[in-house]
């Protein structure tokens, strides 16, 4: 698809819809960075993201995308770490490398889309870890994974608990500090609804008592020196005003809407797409169990038997909607729906009768109706 | 200042004033990442970045500002490697923390603002190295280094030379292949025109080997990631797509001007602001050797002695002119004037017409006109 007259329909688990007064914050004249408009603009953005992951701790802004935070929130506790790191998709996988890369790692596996068991956490917990990493919302699969509870297990084991939030913080109910996690982390092209390329990462007490006297810390991501810029109103390194611009004018909108407002309305748009799938004869994909939950940002439902994955994202994107595939293994086997972003309940229904019509020219449902009136109901609550 | 009617003169030695065309590009809608339109555009600037960085090597394109890059270039080439670090500035030191981060290092070591010599360089080769780091223009004084007899010293001695040319690629000579540099690198808001944020790196086959044997790489910055992403037209991990649609169109810009009358533009530039401060009786701050030259993207300059940099700084920016000042050791002793990005002739006069005008206030020039009529006949060529 050819996008030059810039209507198509993003409905990836990221890159999302951005709000046009969010892309026209990007085109901004440059400014000092090291001046008080910009400081007053980081101080601003800094405190209300603090709103937004619900932390006392600090948060700072990152000139990189969520694995840059990714690799940042591993990276500076220095190489004597012992890691239990919690995999049941792609992001789970990232950071089990990370962990591996900057110390010892030891890995509790449920297959991707399967839900972790949190016995087998604990008993991991007991032969001794400095920490533990997991993502809440697994955007390769579409499963929320229950962080309260491995939050509760790593404060009796005084493990440090990082958390991915990249796909979950402003739009998932992810309460940093009463969850007790230390280190967490998102990407500016997903709830937030801003383009791919900044990250925002909050850091405990805890946290920083580790990473105080870790003997070696990455450079460019070093969080120490993005604290101490912070302070002064500065990043360590030149930011990437445009997106800075993008982000004021996005916690703006975030801040006219209320977070709780956003989060039920993501969670509406999720599930009238989940309800519309199924009601169209699909499956989804992730196989729930005590300690998970279906996504209310991404939706993976199972590419049914009589369709190739290609020829089902071409004919969308043909009418206009882009859809994402699985990663890696999963690739061919699922497809995915993202419902981050600037989108209004008619661009759901767009979604689920332009999906309905394909599967109805491949025989895969009878007649049209039973997906946009599924998704309709529960849009409007009735 | 306050800039919200956007129009103050940023004279930073980046970020720089970026062209309207520019800006306006940033704020295009999302579009898939994946998909054809993003390869297109990925595949066109690599290859238009070839032509900038004058080499056949790869250019590959981090989301990160020069600083990310600048790690990538030690980073990525193990843990086991001796560098020779030059340092006659900040961005030297910086490199040579890197390196010793990285690796382990041995510094040659300059005055900041005097040149780098020679023959120190090869004596240090002469004990052994795997590579040695050089800032081409150093930003924080105003001198540009000689690559070329340190390019010709690495061959003989087969070690890698690791470049910065942050402030200098695509606005001073810079030929990567012609002086035998293995890895250069560059930021997006200097010479390019760019918002902050990307940095744009090469890499020689040479520097491809080292790379691919090395025992462990950074994750956000392993450059073999980038390259195999990059043969698929992607990025590994989610790219800041607004920098990428704005770098397309700085490019183009770049095309019609054509690489070597921006150079020459540049260079008249940085002339007529230096002629223009010495014709007011002030003193620029590099000493110049064998093996320097007076900067042509940013010039540095002594505080006079009557003059307090804080008071110089706020009434040029009283003046909607923001000026630099110098980092660190240089702290109020130097000010910086960058001429990169969307500048005119009439910009500079308008910098050398308030810089006079304030000199005269301070009782530090007798009269006006000596300064600007020094840049406009440098400006004019007359």
């Amino acid at each position: 698809m050819d996008n030059t007259t810039e209507t198509a329909l993003i409905m990836l688990p990221g890159p999302v819809p951005v709000a046009p007064q969010v892309l026209r914050a990007l085109s901004k004249p440059m400014i000092n960075h090291r001046g008080p408009e910009f400081r007053r603009l980081l101080d601003e953005s800094r405190e209300k993201l603090r709103g937004v992951f619900k932390t006392e701790s600090d948060v700072l802004i990152l000139n990189g995308s969520g694995t840059c935070a990714m690799e940042a929130a591993v990276g500076n506790l220095g190489t004597d770490k012992r890691y239990i790191a919690l995999e049941n998709g792609k992001f789970g996988e990232r950071l089990k490398s990370l962990t591996a890369l900057y110390g010892s790692s030891m890995a509790v596996i449920a297959d991707w889309g399967t839900s972790i068991e949190v016995e087998q956490v604990k008993q991991a917990l007991e032969t001794g870890a400095d920490a533990v990493t997991l993502v809440h919302n697994e955007t390769s699969t579409g499963m929320t994974n229950d962080v309260q509870q491995i939050g509760a297990l790593c404060r009796k084991r005084d493990a440090l608990l990082i958390m991915d939030g990249v796909s979950s913080i402003g739009g998932i109910q992810a309460p940093i500090d009463r969850w007790g996690v230390d280190i967490a982390f998102t990407g500016s092209q997903k709830c937030l609804g801003l383009p791919p390329g900044l990250s925002m990462i909050s850091v405990s007490d805890r946290a920083w008592d580790v990473i105080k006297t870790a003997e070696k810390r990455p450079y460019y991501a070093d969080l120490l020196a993005h604290r101490e810029a912070a302070e002064k109103g500065q990043t360590p390194y030149t930011p990437a005003m445009p997106l800075f611009f993008a982000l004021e004018e996005a916690l703006k909108l975030l801040e006219v809407e209320g977070l709780e407002a956003r989060i039920d309305r993501y969670s509406v748009y999720a599930e009238s797409i989940r309800t519309a799938v199924q009601a169209m004869g699909l499956e989804l994909f992730p196989k729930l169990g005590p300690s998970s939950a279906y996504s209310n940002t991404v939706t993976a439902i199972k590419v049914p038997p009589k369709l190739e994955f290609m020829a089902l994202k071409e004919a969308m994107e043909r009418r206009g909607i882009v859809i994402a595939g699985g990663q890696e293994r999963l690739k061919g086997h699922i497809f995915r729906i993202g419902n981050m972003g600037n989108l209004s309940k008619g661009d759901i229904l767009q979604v689920i009768e332009k999906l309905e019509l394909i599967l109805l020219e491949n025989g895969i449902v009878d007649a049209m109706g039973a997906g946009t009136l599924a998704a309709d109901c529960v849009l409007e609550g009735s």
